[in-house]
């Protein structure tokens, strides 16, 4: 219904079929696209689309609870932890967490192993906490993890952050470290894409645009015991305490995104749930780390046991192919495969939502690409 | 798609029309829900829907400048103020204002004309501020409005607070109030409502929910001369300065809500603008209250001269009838018209895209009901 005229340079428009290889917002499954079709312009017999209903009402306080409820299940969530839905994505929580866990002067802990970890122990500086980086990867380029034990934590931290997986440079915790302190995980892309511990942690959170739905909310798990230190200055969509207490109504969610992530939780659920997930997500990694250490054509950067099944970056041997290379997977149909602007290169992001076939057709590509130019 | 039983204890449940009254999230035009239906699965051409889109990718860099540009063109923006695209609503804002435009001692400086105005205030007590209130209209329960010349308002002040229209008691300024500190409007509720005088505000915020689309986003035009100023414990995520220099983009914006927006600002563009939206919200509001006014059975208790165009909370003489009154109207279809709990009565929120055949069911069905009853 727009009058604007749009430029079209994306050169995979009218395309009938194509793969989102975007690490986030990120693509969605065909049956999660056509059940949002399905539900307009009438939820549930509402008449209404869920996205005009006021979220006092209750149809959205029990799609609310129901959201919970699945997400308890999916991940095995022990009720000693509650189940927040807030706003203002993971950044957002790389404030919300030392406003909620520290005073000024505490010291707080980061395990360092990429881009995000990096920025959440930035932002973590500005409330007058001492950092402490018992790891940072930096010297060996982020291409690699730290020992999970042993780590140098100092017992008096409030906290011990790390990322499960670096979204950009491509590296995957296999089991949380081990430490006294509570552990706080940034676990956006990594959620709902493999069993997770999540009684080892006093708060993990996630932003909903990758494994989750759609952009918009971001799910805080946490301890109950770490509630009720909020300092006073936490913004009150920030404040844990606030938002647990007011079961994450406190203001307006995104009820939308809410809505998707209720679809995202039934379709994983038919599909086997978490297991099922990381037996899937093993499979297509392996697919494009095969093509990838086939040649000497291109490069994946990352020690093999850190490796992401997430997100893939690589490079080639000559970099000045990668316009090339990325302007003609967009004429396959192959989206968003540029590498995060940081890093360069290209990268695959293989979250739940990405088919197999997505995942042939992109190493059918790396191949032919390969045979074309090598 | 989902399994889940659900519980149908809406009685407006498999109507064919409804008409949505509620606060916000609120009603949409029906060219939109057509619209976003439309899009899926495929935006533009593009072979993907906009929800699944890189927030890096050039066809959402290219969305976000356009409705950039549209809101500008429509609320006539000047060059001397930025707009922002942020996350965490009105609330979010609460603790953003003080963030960015105070530093601990100043004083800031509320006109206190309804709830939305004393969270504000509330919220704004947290961060060490001297919170001065030139005008409380809660002696007169918020059925007034202060006197806009001459408020007693200490020039020192960093910013004055106002809620040019207030949601939940319904009381609505015409023009601003005249000072000569920097002026911030929540404007939630009231805006692309009407004309309003930008260049005479420091910051205007007004969340995506009611008359600009979906929940999820929150659009904030800042006079560029206030950038510069965030406190250092500021999260990035409501940093003015830093969403300016990164155009909004500083992490993942709510995508699908900045798509809905761009579609609102279509619908009311080719309605003829914001003035002609004054003209029909005129229209639509007169219905209700002549309707109100013309029975002592319902009543509007506020002042003729600050009634607000946009939410009209009404009592009946006998209260006892409410619940009888609200689930007869869900039954014919009419939503939402519970008013809130803070309040109790009724309330029906007229926004843009309620239409006026919506408003007239409504009016025939208060008239029936007391009919029926009085």
């Amino acid at each position: 219904m727009s009058k604007t005229r749009w430029s079209g340079r994306s050169p995979w428009q009218n395309r009938s079929v194509t793969y989102n290889f975007s690490s986030g917002p990120a693509t969605l499954p065909d049956a999660v696209i056509a059940a949002i079709r399905n539900d307009l312009p009438s939820w549930r017999g509402t008449g209404q689309p869920l996205m005009t209903l006021s979220h006092r009402g209750a149809d959205f306080i029990e799609l609310m609870a129901v959201v919970k409820a699945k997400l308890r299940q999916a991940l095995a969530i022990p009720d000693s932890h509650d189940i927040l839905i807030l706003q203002g994505g993971g950044m957002g929580q790389f404030a919300a967490v030392p406003l909620n866990l520290t005073h000024p002067g505490d010291k707080v802990s980061f395990l360092l192993t990429g881009n995000w970890g990096v920025q959440a122990a930035k932002e973590a500086g500005n409330y007058q906490l001492c950092v402490d980086r018992p790891a940072d990867q930096q010297s060996g380029n982020y291409t690699t993890l730290p020992p999970l034990e042993n780590l140098a934590i100092d017992p008096a931290s409030a906290y011990l952050h790390y990322v499960p997986n670096e979204t950009i440079q491509g590296v995957e915790f296999s089991t949380p470290p081990v430490t006294v302190v509570p552990l706080v995980a940034d676990a956006s892309s990594q959620i709902l894409s493999r069993p997770m511990d999540v009684g080892a942690h006093g708060v993990i959170f996630a932003g909903t645009q990758k494994n989750l739905g759609v952009a918009g909310a971001v799910v805080v798990i946490i301890d109950r015991a770490l509630l009720g230190r909020a300092r006073l200055e936490t913004p009150s969509i920030l404040d844990y305490t606030k938002m647990s207490q007011a079961d994450s109504l406190l203001n307006t969610p995104t009820t939308f995104a809410v809505y998707v992530l209720d679809l995202m939780l039934d379709w994983v659920a038919r599909l086997g749930g978490v297991e099922a997930m990381a037996v899937e997500s093993r499979a297509k990694a392996d697919l494009v780390y095969a093509a990838i250490d086939a040649s000497d054509f291109y490069r994946n950067p990352v020690e093999q046991s850190a490796r992401s099944t997430k997100n893939i970056p690589f490079t080639m041997a000559d970099p000045s192919l990668d316009r090339q290379f990325l302007a003609e997977a967009e004429a396959a149909g192959l989206m968003f495969l540029e590498g995060h602007r940081s890093v360069g290169g290209m990268r695959a992001s293989l979250y739940n939502a990405m088919p197999q076939v997505g995942v042939v057709t992109l190493v059918d590509f790396i191949k032919d690409f390969e045979r074309r130019n090598g």
